[in-house]
């Protein structure tokens, strides 16, 4: 199983060599190390998302993303470790490997960087339909992507066998694999689950809601930029010299991404929002994440930069269609993962811009579509359906943390919700 | 010295080669990650437990587990080292390798594993004890514990001299050792200490006492299970292959607690509350740390999942019995750190279910409750009855980061406390 | 370029082999490693410095330190670099390796780990210069020290044909290098700016400002602390077994650090402040960080202990002289990063209290303070003649936040100013 990840790489990145550099003691110790840092970027979703969130619902999503973790973990070593890693002859899913329990310890340490990933994919949507989805709903919500929808996409990028990477499709880390594959998924819960009360008047203008923390959505920012070596430099599943070019652009493109949002608030004459800034560095990770093994860094830093523009842009633009993502997830992950994915062929450092290359990115960016928004749509609407997907309006107002876990997250210090209203207008007249 | 703990480890996991694979700077690269990723659950530690209890007192915990890592560290390197693995002829303790100063880089990086570890035995009892223990009484106490009661224990098992290891007590990284050891001394405090005041009424039902900020709860509980990547990966002390398996089912393990601690409550037809959740994933963290290496991954889940559910009910019995564990200290570290213990031994993979082996473990637990219980049992005792182990009645009322420490954590917001104490039987009459 | 490098911490240290033991990809794995923790300390800077401001002013902090990462981390790359490691004839500067696009990955990895270190330099400055300074103004600062100041210095001492390292300055991991050169611009900055409103009374006496979350001061300290294993740790660039003595020496003088404020304060019979032992333990890890590498454990507690009495005693220092540095961020990286230096020259392994090498410690000390100090002053005191350095009276008052985002980083809870005033009066007059 493991060899055929290998050649799988190997067939998609001809011109770099990656792991068995190292013996594989050493390959172990890397993705170990970076098994670890993308299970703490679990943490960084959570504060970013709980953070920009109203405090009545700050538990509620924080636990949203723990247990994301955990079914998520369960469920892709039960099921979707094979669909994705598993002998694939069709190229359309794998069909060995389930409930994997007595393999080398190189293939278990695979293993582990892989439920990260897929751990990470599901949890993009708990920020976006954050603040009105049922708990329960949800967790069937994040089963389906992290046991099926994430992995069958999977298999057709990331599988020697699939369909996709006998093409040559470019996608070194995920910016089309994890991260668009789970904004997508978050776009058709959105759709699904609606806006929520009171996000846009009747004449369909939105109004602002604040987030409960600043703070913490900086902290989390932090936190996922510190994982995201992981998660790009782990990708090498391997001891190598490789993980310099690809941190490296992973900085730079995080760095360029916090400067595209910024200069896009410059050019509008917005103040610079913290949320917008940190967004912009994600977009800007995202972006990087397909070509960070192939782009030289100057392209790396453009490709960051259109990211973070993409992601402020995209985020007005879906609040002018009356799409209430809470956190920006969207744009962050689904439309700088266009970006990127298309990116890492433009730029892709031994052949940049051949047009045949480029062609095959679009098509697994358009696949990756409709699948992944296809699969959700309907998983999210036949939940809508028969259990529900949405709190009660009354659980909503009163806030999921103490409709769903009787818990409030800061029992101590009292909320002003009038003075929340007033204080976000005042905001808002200053503009 | 390095030789003979590996030794050690060699005597008791007779199936697994360990370090030793890479060469000494690769397994230094392994073994300081994992040290930084050890020393950082005490960041872990010191959110989980401050957001637990009431703000007057945010400080006061934070500031028992900084100043446990200081001073832990210190008389470790002076005392507990020699202790735990110096030269150890009785099989009771250790004779030499105090004050190390002049040795090779790879002991060196070995101590400072081990110190991570020594801090991490003490910081347990901070919690338990939290929101009433005086701060200088606490910090002898932790004294004691780093520098006498842990090592000593540990010289038992983790020495090759010990004569727990000697009779091949599997304990890989430390369900005995680290955490049971902790949890005991962490019980004895908590009798010495009493509960707080208010948390029984007359009639001994408990009254619900509400943490301050339980998003810092998760994010605690985030850090302590990033950081068990290094506590259990780590313990291989080098470069290995076998690090895949063991994270694998650390990450398994602690899924399947956060589950267990589920499946009680909706058993319970109680609320799922994030305290518990994250609990319940830690009860599954220390349950698979006896047996992390040594466990096929199907048995990890279970062990983890058992381990979830023993952490629920044992805190139910702990209130029962009016001890006031503040963050579920003992449950968790000490009644899953049994069961993990009993599980190494019962699914040892290459030998499972043998009668010999777990008496072997049943006797392993057993001398570690009696000894740690009773050691911490009688330096409490000590401190109480000279130095006073309890804050005074108007301290606590108060809170102690404004008595021991002149500061409080969140000046400009004000607390209502009457409020809190609405609110928190608003919450009890919901459940 | 990367020889250069590594033929200059050759020179430095004589009695110390270093990297190359691994090969090159183990090698990477532990600069990748180093490098994300060393990007983690900017959220241990974050937040440190917010939670030591006033919650109107949460997010600038915050931001500032946000923004240096990524400023910073591009003009390093543009600019940076090529002066501090570029081909140095002079001895004073370097001129080539600038835009750096098409290298080894080795040379990639080391640039970017030489990043973090330079966004560490810079993000000194922001607390020190916290709730009074023009975000514009100070993002403009900080490119300076990224792009000029920090990289000029790093020539003369980390380039192989730099002044400083000829003469056999040691500074293995930066006390001098990094926080030094960051202290002394936040000095010159501090001074230019001048101390926020209220915070000299009319007869020069100081008044408490607190900060508004000491909670999150001591997760930034945490957080900084595990970071700087890879700060230390990592200057060996490459694997090696001299890592364990390196990161042992780092636990205990941080260890060290944090008793030495402490027992300061217990000599003078004050409380026991939280800021105050995390400054102390961050004294530590400044202080040993120049000497890490060549010196015993025993010498390295010594220096940390001292290190956090400087730091308690400087901050003390510059009160009386009514500088307002927010946070201690001249105390605890300037005076023990001076000290560190001299005991890295006074300690040192192979030759202790040899004075001439003493006398070489002194003038890297005063060669550093002169440069960085002169340049950042000249620097700011430009900035505040052309577009103003510090922030209006009327936005100061207000807060930052509002003013420079138009965002607040806690809506929903109220702030009780008044209620902080008065309450910081009564904590004074407990003391």
């Amino acid at each position: 199983m493991k060899t055929s990840l290998f050649l799988a790489i190997g067939l998609l990145l001809p011109g770099i060599a990656l792991a068995g550099e190292g013996n594989a003691a050493n390959d172990m110790v890397w993705l170990a190390t970076a098994s670890a840092l993308v299970f703490f970027m679990q943490a960084g979703f959570a504060l970013l998302e709980t953070g920009m969130t109203r405090s009545k619902n700050a538990l509620n999503v924080v636990m949203k993303n723990y247990m994301d973790v955990c079914f998520g973990s369960l469920i892709f070593w039960a099921l979707g470790y094979g669909i994705m890693f598993g002998f694939n002859t069709s190229g359309w899913f794998g069909t060995d490997g389930f409930f994997l329990n007595s393999v080398d310890g190189s293939t278990f340490g695979f293993m582990l960087f892989q439920m990260m990933f897929a751990a990470t994919a599901a949890t993009i949507a708990s920020g976006a339909m954050a603040e009105r989805t049922s708990y329960n709903a949800y967790l069937i919500g994040a089963l389906l992507i992290t046991g099926l929808i994430y992995p069958v996409f999977g298999s057709w990028v990331w599988n020697a066998g699939g369909w996709l990477a006998k093409m040559g499709f470019i996608d070194f880390a995920g910016s089309t694999v994890v991260h668009s594959v789970g904004a997508w998924c978050a776009l058709a819960g959105v759709l699904v689950v609606g806006p929520r009360l009171g996000r846009f008047d009747k004449s369909g203008k939105p109004r602002e809601i604040r987030g409960h923390n600043l703070t913490l959505v900086a902290l989390g920012g932090f936190i996922l930029w510190f994982g995201w070596f992981g998660f790009n430099g782990g990708s090498t599943v391997g001891a190598s010299v490789q993980i310099g070019l690809i941190n490296l652009n992973t900085q730079l493109a995080a760095s360029a991404g916090a400067v595209g949002s910024m200069l896009i608030a410059l050019l509008a004459r917005r103040p610079i929002l913290l949320t917008e800034t940190v967004n912009g560095s994600l977009a800007g990770l995202v972006g990087i994440t397909a070509g960070c093994a192939t782009m030289l860094p100057g392209y790396a830093i453009f490709t960051g930069l259109v990211a973070g523009v993409i992601a402020s842009l995209g985020a007005a633009m879906l609040l002018r269609m009356r799409i209430d993502d809470v956190v920006g997830a969207i744009p962050v992950h689904g439309f700088a993962g266009v970006w990127g994915t298309l990116a890492a062929g433009i730029f892709f450092v031994d052949d940049p811009f051949n047009s045949m290359r480029i062609m095959v990115q679009v098509l697994g960016v358009v696949s990756a579509f409709m699948w992944a928004f296809g699969a959700a749509l309907v998983a999210y609407l036949v939940i809508a359906m028969t259990m529900g997907l949405r709190a009660s309006a009354i659980h909503e107002q009163r806030g999921l943390d103490l409709s769903e876990h009787a818990e409030i997250g800061y029992p101590e210090f009292p909320v002003e919700t009038a003075y929340t209203a007033h204080r976000a207008i005042d905001l808002e007249s200053r503009r």
